[in-house]
């Protein structure tokens, strides 16, 4: 095995853990804070509480909540001069990826200047970050946990990935309660994006034993736990769905991803679809591309989707493939990618664009931009 | 659930990742550090491995090796004094357990000031430690990722137990090369206490999906490596015990251990014996003991040791901890605590001792030093 490495935050996880923010951020040196949210999180009353929590035990919030689904670049310079304005010493994140992402950018920015694009790619960030404290709304970016930032560059229209060590927060405070007031198709497609990168976190060339057996544990989760989380809104089964995401974070964060995500960011700068509604679309088309660079990994996912069988590895990939694909279409949602895009004229060009995402290297089988083409052509 | 914690520190992990020593130490703002190691360690030339290194990279080294396996309050105090006179603001831990213990000890008493005895239990630290870079020449303790530190109290001849998670360093550099010039006694002992923790920490009170899939992780790894590790020193193998040794502190120093610990600190501090090798004879004992509180548990221990079969939960935790006593017996050490102790006498004491360790409050069955008493007796 190579030198690998296994960085992850302080976690802090279970029901009301959201109640320990104040003192993480007091361990943290806090006197200012600044909060990044958006306007979903203060509708269903969350940053109230975190406002009504942070003022009782005399912390100073300034609050920023200019953040898209799909964060933007001119949203997180914005956001770096409130901090700057407001004296804050300490960044809290709160809410799905979006507003997570639009932390860790406003986060670079407010110690290493400049414009976040000078940061696309892996290892861009010189100085340390200010500290950092963010609390998921969601169970599937996993952004809490990684040394992942997404941010939309305008004016090419791609989704940046940026990575680096210095992404990953000191603490994640994990709260299963905030995802009772979810829509339905915000668990599934957090839920199917978790999954996503719970299994290409797996199959990653950069995967060592610390980061497979988190990403076994979040597919396993997900799997059993995503029909009833759905049909009854069962606490149980979102909090085993906020364990998984929170696995898969610390598989991704540290394995990498692969296409399917360099894909879906080309997608999401292009059409701005949300991010976790491409992958029930793309991931059964890739998992059947991939399967001959990792068969027998493929072979373990399938006996995962479909239970102990005795059986060869090409038979137990190929039929978890397939099972995955018939689960998918259960949920209700798109399965292919003419449901979710105006036409297919710009398919070239997305696939050109995700070649160099940073997410393509760690995938298990090498690619041009005609493979990708092909797996889009399948997928349509 | 309950709100569980899960921390650990950045891991680099991999044959040769010794090399990143002194970029690790920069990245802390190290100019001077404090190294601290035995004899042993000096013999096997990685004491001049890592002097050089530090040298090529103009950090100035002061050195601490009076260290015995079972390190004593007096040389924690001792490192501290040099700690200080030499300057030091970044303390590097090579060894088995004792020399990192031996330093996470020195840097309590640098950063803290007191007697390391004022620090036993949980949560007692109250300011923060200097950077601490740890390098494990073992594949068992598992004190270079754990908030475990143990000390031994040479006046009550008792080794302390002091959790804080200010003992986990900032990082942990895994080199399974360091382990290729270990007896085949180190290598057993280390192992076995691998394995304990993981088994313990698997049936802890506070474990959680986080720290069990690490558990069970170990678990596979050292049943399906020692043999190998021990009659071949084939290289992956011992890379495997690493990895398993890794795993296991991620999920001990987390979920906290069992009664096997508290009596084998007890049984530590009074006679010397090398901690890993009380393993093999308590805790096919304890398992047992355990068993009633934790059936379902154990019988996935069960039926990782005896691979999958269709049996109640009984029968495979029954004939699991038979397997596993089998196993033990296979691998030549002690499997009776009349082996180890020079009389029975001291039992009763050293069941008395054990009640207060840290450890028995995680364990799954509550017990008084009668209970413990009986294991002893069963195990003697």
């Amino acid at each position: 095995m190579f030198i690998t490495k296994f960085a992850i935050p302080e976690v802090i996880f279970g029901k009301g853990a959201i109640k320990y923010l104040s003192q993480c951020a007091g361990r943290l040196g806090a006197q200012r804070v600044l909060l990044v949210s958006d306007p979903g999180l203060e509708n269903a009353g969350w940053v109230d509480v975190i406002k009504d929590q942070l003022k009782e035990n005399a912390l100073h919030c300034a609050y920023f909540s200019e953040v898209n689904s799909n964060p933007r670049d001119w949203q997180v310079h914005k956001g770096a001069n409130l901090y700057k304005e407001s004296g804050a010493d300490v960044i809290i994140g709160l809410g799905g990826g979006s507003p997570i992402d639009t932390a860790k950018g406003i986060a670079v920015i407010a110690s290493n200047g400049g414009r976040i694009n000078d940061f696309e790619g892996a290892n861009k960030i010189m100085r340390p970050l200010p500290p950092m404290i963010f609390i998921p709304s969601t169970a599937g970016s996993g952004s809490d946990v990684t040394q992942f930032c997404i941010v939309t560059d305008m004016e090419r229209q791609v989704k940046m990935t940026i990575i680096s060590r210095s992404l990953v927060p000191n603490i994640s405070i994990i709260d299963p309660n905030l995802l009772v007031t979810k829509t339905r198709e915000l668990i599934v497609a957090s839920a199917i994006d978790a999954l996503a990168h719970a299994i290409e976190s797996f199959l990653s060339k950069l995967a060592s034993p610390f980061t497979e057996s988190q990403a076994l544990l979040a597919i396993s989760l997900i799997l059993e736990n995503l029909q009833s989380a759905l049909e009854t809104r069962d606490p149980d089964a979102l909090e085993k769905l906020s364990i998984a995401s929170t696995a898969a974070g610390m598989s991704f964060s540290n394995a990498g991803l692969g296409i399917g995500h360099s894909l879906a960011h080309s997608l999401g700068g292009r059409y701005d679809v949300l991010h976790g509604l491409v992958h029930p679309i793309l991931l059964p088309v890739i998992m059947k591309f991939n399967t001959v660079a990792c068969r027998s990994k493929m072979a373990v996912i399938g006996g995962k989707i479909l239970g102990p069988r005795f059986c060869s590895d090409d038979i137990l990939a190929e039929q978890g493939i397939a099972e995955l694909q018939r689960l998918f279409q259960g949920f209700g949602v798109a399965t292919r990618l003419r449901d979710i895009l105006p036409d297919d004229r710009g398919l070239e060009h997305i696939c050109k664009m995700a070649v160099p995402d940073a997410c393509t290297v760690t995938n298990p089988r090498p690619v041009d931009w005609t493979d990708l083409l092909g797996i889009c052509e399948a997928a349509w």
